[in-house]
């Protein structure tokens, strides 16, 4: 019996086309980020184990897939005290942790500000489902060594560039710091101990309302009173909410002021000020962002400010934020241009030689043609033509023995 | 104190020169594959563990990175009897394993002669040295389908033209075919259990010379009279021994009529006929060749054929052959125009408000420059334009408060 022949659990192969549609969509993001003056590195795919498993991942560390140590035999089996002691390394399941590691181990040989993209798969062994893949590309931009707001400004200016080079229209951006979030909890007087669970709640409400968080916060053991209203303030909060008089008492001032010169230094984008926004991963320290598009009820990237992060592993802090594209949620909704349907194939039959085949090839290509492909003639010469098209083979000619590209009838197919 | 930085033992961190010259490198190998009919595809980097130790990998099976099965706890590393049985994935070791259970899972979706063109990276847990990775890019190129020796001239005739196109001269190829090495082994008497291992002998021919080999084939048993004599003309070979009518008996004559067949076919390569030429690898059948340059001692890739692999996979047979390039290899050698230092960097000082520079950047942009980064103005300006210029930023503009595009001084730097 032949072995099962499909990918890992949770993981895809991608076929021509849709490799080539991934490839279109990587090249534009590419492209715009590296106009604004980013540059491209690579680290490798794993990372020390420790380094996976520092708390800076949140629960994404419970998910990573941990590579055995080499050389280890049964006697280490049954010694060991951890299942993951037994790991050395394991696949990265972002590229911040590892940015951060490679700033650190590369700082001298980088420019003061130091503008990164990192185009590249991460992994998760998520429970898989639809949408959700346990390899995934990330897209993801990061500047650092910027403490000032020119940071936010430029990630969130190049990323507006990569949404419209792709044509996606009617995105906004969600903004939030994460200092508004801890001045409402120490308003609410949430003990600081419950602070990352009570965010996870609060980040719930646009999914279980007023009503669900109220009762999850009280579950968690918060006792505000008058929690139902406060949460209600907090949905309906835009840019107004803050600005005049009137700022309700829970929104941290200096924050707020922050993201209003954000939103006044982005004349065109669609910044909308959303308090509820929290982002997972416990290491931001302020701005946060988030791409929210009408068409789908999730987010097509965020990111945020992380200052204190790098220095975890350079030992000095060094301001960083950074914007993260989902790459699988955005190659959906884009419909790009590929580069089309301009191959030439060359359908020949068994009684031409190989050698004449090459040459008309070559030539062919030396004239300018993109592509082109030999191809033996099959029974059905129809269904062969609409495959094809289909592969991006919109012409063909048919080749006899002792063809000469002046000679060749080159025709559309379909 | 700060953990270690550096990238895991082996693996390696691309800086952005780095990454922007091997992103050049890979963009030319892809657009010429593609020119010739292929198409990419992408696999998982992750296998079925059990995929990647079924015997097709050779040595490269013993340097899986395995992964860990999910969920296990103590007692099932007391109760394991193998390592390896705890890990139910592993990092693949090639591009060629992954492709025969891709096709043997999509082929009902693919034209049936298929083209694929794989450039990914792969990993081996070998003893780290000079010039050898843990992780490291194959670009594969592969005809499946197709039983005639046009799968051998279309590989070799379009990684010729990326040799060519990337401006390596000099190479050549080198051509085999594990017939005519069975043939020669049979022709010493050499039993059938010793083959692989006689393989690898022979294979050293060019290192430890004649005396080596024979030494070496004696200790495994091999008690051929006249084995010197033989190696001798082995080493000597070249089209001229096996053509006319003065051929070695120990030469298969079929084998060698297909080579010089296929050299035939290719009048502007440069093939050599190599009878030492082994190829690691036991899985493949018939032709084999290797990428020789005269500056370096090793291939800078190779293939051939291996018509019984995919049928390991799929229960039925499919003629395959494939020719991997080398990548870490070749783009060492290239000297590749890089998409230069065009780049604009628009040095501010604290007084240019951000909304200014990016409404600079946009219109510079607009108006058709490359790439616009935005640079604060250091304490020491000239090497601040050193090291904009050794990033690719070969011009730039001082801002000040107020400025505009058309009053923008755009200098060159050095």
């Amino acid at each position: 019996m032949p072995t099962p022949v499909n990918p890992p659990r949770g993981m895809r192969d991608h076929l021509p086309a849709d490799k080539r549609r991934r490839e279109g969509v990587l090249s534009v993001v590419r492209g715009v980020y590296r106009s604004y003056g980013f540059d491209e590195i690579e680290t490798p795919v794993v990372e020390e184990s420790s380094r996976l498993h520092s708390g800076l991942g949140g629960d994404n560390e419970k998910q990573v897939f941990a590579v055995l140590r080499r050389g280890l035999d049964l006697d280490d089996l049954k010694a060991a005290s951890s299942v993951l002691g037994l790991a050395d390394l394991g696949l990265r399941f972002d590229l911040t942790v590892p940015l951060a590691r490679f700033y650190a181990s590369h700082r001298a040989e980088l420019p003061t500000v130091f503008r990164s993209i990192q185009i590249a798969p991460v992994w998760r062994a998520e429970r898989p489902q639809k949408g959700r893949y346990r390899q995934f590309v990330q897209c993801d931009i990061d500047v650092l060594g910027e403490p000032g707001p020119l940071a936010e400004i430029e990630l969130i200016q190049a990323t507006t560039a990569v949404l419209d080079a792709l044509g996606l229209t009617g995105t906004t951006i969600r903004v939030n710091d994460r200092r508004i979030l801890l001045a409402m909890l120490a308003h609410w007087a949430v003990p600081a101990e419950l602070t990352d669970q009570a965010l996870i709640v609060v980040d719930k409400l646009d999914k279980i309302g007023v009503d669900g968080v109220v009762a999850e916060l009280v579950a968690l053991g918060v006792t505000t009173p008058g929690l139902d209203v406060a949460l209600t303030e907090l949905a309906d909060a835009s840019w107004q909410t803050g600005e005049g008089p009137g700022a309700p008492s829970w929104l941290d001032a200096d924050a707020f002021a922050d993201l209003t010169a954000l939103r006044d230094a982005l004349p065109g984008s669609t910044l909308e000020f959303d308090p509820t926004l929290v982002r997972g991963m416990g290491y931001y320290t302020g701005t946060i962002f988030e791409i929210a598009h009408p068409d789908v009820p999730y987010s097509l990237g965020g990111g945020g400010r992380y200052d204190g992060m790098i220095g975890r592993f350079l030992g000095s802090d060094v301001p960083a934020a950074g914007f993260s594209l989902g790459f699988e949620r955005l190659v959906d909704l884009v419909t790009l241009e590929t580069d089309g349907d301009d191959g030439l194939a060359l359908v020949y039959d068994k009684r031409v030689e190989p050698v004449q085949l090459l040459a008309l090839q070559s030539a062919l290509l030396s004239r300018g043609e993109r592509r082109v492909r030999l191809e033996r003639r099959a029974k059905n010469l129809t269904n062969q033509l609409d495959g094809l098209a289909a592969a991006g083979f919109g012409r063909f000619a048919s080749v006899r023995g002792g063809e000469v590209v002046d000679d060749l009838e080159i025709r559309t197919i379909g």
